[in-house]
């Protein structure tokens, strides 16, 4: 074993004389000297009939009058270790059986196989200290609590069950994106969060300011002088780091950011967050289908690595959560994604016996009711749409040779509807300016955008992934404020 | 061999009918058919004699009569490629003979030894093609550059040797921190970039907002009325995940941050941005104790990361950027390092033979001349500074038993001083409850923050890592806006 999986054991009692020397021990590592939970479910045959120490939280307390069980469970696993306690057997048992959930105790004890019983083992505590008391008004007692309500405890909500198994898959996924693309030789790019340049000329954004807001410096004709700002103009948060992913797409090949971007939509819905992480691969080289076979790849790794990872997470949600989840699941992960033109998807969509409640016409962009029929009902599995009308698409987006549409691409999945949406990039100098013209848009203002179709610009392409749809997609949550730990939104910025 | 590591080799011309069935390959990928440059160093012997293709940029190009050469760079790997062509084997001869550096172009050739020459192989052109032509007054000509010239074409910058070296080593560095945590258990948190709360209490903050500037909303007596702004209080960007990485903590047990954070220090120095990435582990049932072991082992395995995955790169920043990198480096990865109280290094710095610009004095902080002096000439080597006066560290670290210190540490490394901070956090309500009041921090703005300590507070550690910081300490790099790909800093927000 390597010493980075053997991390929660050597640094266990019993280890710990033998590994004092190599792994310097000797400074009384209070964390490190307990075994974790988690190392108990999947090494438990290292475990079985030793004295361990144990450290976590007491979910559940109930005692008769000899003896007591405790749920404890320590954060690093889904599951909890039940501790047994004895009156004969240590020292302090009226003082134990009194303890509120949530306090935080370590257990010494004898962990014991109990074949019959619905929990594989439990710990026949020897010793129990409280390292810290809970009260009898924690919030989190037993029953049932709505997510509603747990959301106005956030800094708490992590210690239920559905909470623990959110944010330890949100942990995974990001880390198999990391994964995903580091195997592959991208380069992860840090983008800029503050920018003076509004991306994708969409979307309302956030100032960011150092201006005394009672006393805004002035120009003569009265408009506020941004020069006098920290940054000498005027800055907002980033909506998205693409055009400046490109410029390093166009020096190391193929580049992915992975960060926060924000959007100061007033929207209230329970997929909007003001504050939301996103995955913006970018490659050189390449064209649509390039980017749409990674997109592929990338969203079956990242599901496969949590199934494999979470898989008492995973099925928790696919009890409680979704019972669909498993099947959605896995349709993704096992079929090949579908490919449909946007004209052809009107043209179905034309003929299909539903009423939608937005129009249909080739032009209008499409709606989630018709990205929903699209992959549930003609397809029943994950479909791209592609090249869509260039009015309603960004201004960088590569021009077909209909020249009526862009080598866009949204993918589409069952139950959710959009969940990436990419372009091949128009990497054509003269198209490029022409369409900002079009739109407006001063060439002043992409100076160093352009200059990549200057200096030795290639095919290429990206695409964006919203983390916390891909999240909400993953564990069937329905609200993305329950999938950010402490989320923003219109009007609350708590915590 | 695994999916992820023939990624490069699967998707090449000579693989792809066999492979066709299986990668679904079918589909046309320009980007994939080539052969990446890495593949071409690390699995030399798959390719030679064979017929490949291959796409990248041209770094400089010369030619005599009838045959040429190019050095092409694809940006998968830190060196170059060498292209050999000949007028008898190519049909656009002379067409080649005069693109400008910095063309992209895609070449088919074979792949052949060449033991007596500086590089290992070169490649035999049969077919050169233009992919995106560059022009003469491409600004990265072969000429050495300064750094400060090059900061001002940051999207640029990347193609050159130096900053392709730094900003791969930045994007591994970051995965090595994720994975050295992920092995361990750690639980990856995003904590909040909008706050409404300041979590350290120091520092200029950047004020978010979406109040129109120009007509900002008051209230009766002249304030501004933020209960009109986005989030309906003032909210700005954070400083710090910390607070929020703690409540965390007391869930998950060990958990870690690494996202952006803010400072507006109107501060124009060589190691000050205002935008920069952090990284802030936090462990529960843990010591200070822990927590240096835990940076300890974190930052050695970083550095080993970064050896192990880009040695072309390292041993560059050795030769040009900083000849006594690897001795650094290696001193910190193979030394275990010091510790010494805030008040022994105190006396030691009095009794020392060296006449310091700031005063020395139990009860002031230590600048970077005193801890340089500390880990440069007493220890030689990274050494820990513990428990600090509480009056010159933050409200939330633990007081110790003589009431006048803290369980903070800093770690110190020679050639540079602080690297990592940190403390074992106050888990005693009393305690910390009483820090607030002396600070006149008000109780209702941390009511969460003081939960934790209510509903089964452990005792817990954790530290913050600047990430840049560290980079430029594996690098050798002595500014800070050469690490970031568009650095943030007083008056500039360019791109």
């Amino acid at each position: 074993m390597q010493y980075h999986e053997t991390w929660n054991i050597i640094k266990c009692h019993f280890f710990l004389e033998s590994a004092k020397e190599k792994y310097q021990l000797t400074k009384g590592l209070i964390g490190m000297r307990t075994i974790t939970i988690k190392s108990l479910y999947r090494q438990t045959k290292e475990f079985v009939d030793k004295e361990i120490t144990v450290a976590g939280w007491v979910r559940t307390i109930r005692d008769s009058k000899a003896f007591g069980f405790i749920e404890v469970n320590d954060g690093t696993f889904f599951k909890n270790l039940q501790v047994v306690f004895e009156e004969q057997n240590i020292s302090n048992f009226k003082e134990i059986t009194k303890i509120p959930v949530g306090t935080a105790i370590i257990v010494q004890g004898t962990l014991v196989e109990t074949p019959n019983a619905k929990q594989p083992f439990e710990l026949k505590a020897s010793k129990i200290e409280i390292e810290g008391m809970s009260t009898s008004d924690y919030p989190l007692q037993k029953k049932r609590h709505t997510f509603e309500y747990l959301r106005t405890i956030a800094h708490l909500r992590p210690r239920t069950n559905t909470f623990s198994a959110v944010f330890r898959v949100r942990s995974l996924a990001a880390y198999a994106i990391h994964k995903f693309f580091q195997e592959r030789g991208f380069v992860y790019v840090h983008t800029p969060i503050i920018t003076g340049s509004d991306a994708e000329g969409a979307g309302q954004m956030f100032r960011v300011t150092t201006l005394d807001m009672d006393n805004l410096p002035k120009n003569k004709d009265g408009s506020i002088n941004y020069s006098e700002d920290f940054f000498g103009k005027s800055t907002n948060l980033t909506v998205s780091g693409q055009l400046e992913g490109e410029t390093y797409c166009m020096a190391f090949r193929n580049i992915y950011t992975f960060g926060p971007t924000f959007r100061a939509e007033n929207s209230n819905t329970a997929r909007h967050a003001a504050e939301f992480w996103m995955v913006e691969p970018e490659i050189a080289f390449a064209d649509l289908k390039d980017d749409m076979e990674l997109a592929e790849d990338m969203l079956k790794y990242i599901i496969n690595y949590c199934m494999e990872n979470a898989p008492e997470e995973m099925e928790f949600f696919n009890n409680f959560i979704d019972k669909t989840l498993f099947d959605r699941l896995n349709n993704i992960v096992n079929s090949e994604f579908g490919h449909i033109t946007y004209t052809e998807a009107i043209e179905l969509l034309k003929k299909a016996d539903e009423k939608f409640e937005y129009p249909v016409e080739w032009g209008l962009d499409l709606q989630t009711e018709h990205e929903r029929y699209i992959t549930e009902k003609i397809f029943k599995k994950p479909v791209f749409v592609t090249d869509y009308p260039k009015d309603i698409k960004a201004f960088y987006m590569r021009l077909n040779d209909d020249n009526k549409t862009v080598a866009a691409m949204d993918l589409l999945v069952p139950g959710v509807g959009e969940l990436i949406g990419g372009s091949q990039r128009e990497e054509r100098l003269d198209y490029l300016e022409k369409r900002m013209e079009e739109l407006s848009l001063k060439k002043e203002d992409y100076w160093w955008y352009l200059d990549l179709r200057k200096y030795g610009g290639t095919k290429h392409a990206g695409f964006g992934l919203g983390f916390e749809r891909a999240i909400m997609y993953i564990t069937g949550m329905t609200n993305i404020r329950d999938v950010i730990p402490f989320p923003r939104t219109v009007n609350n910025a708590d915590f």
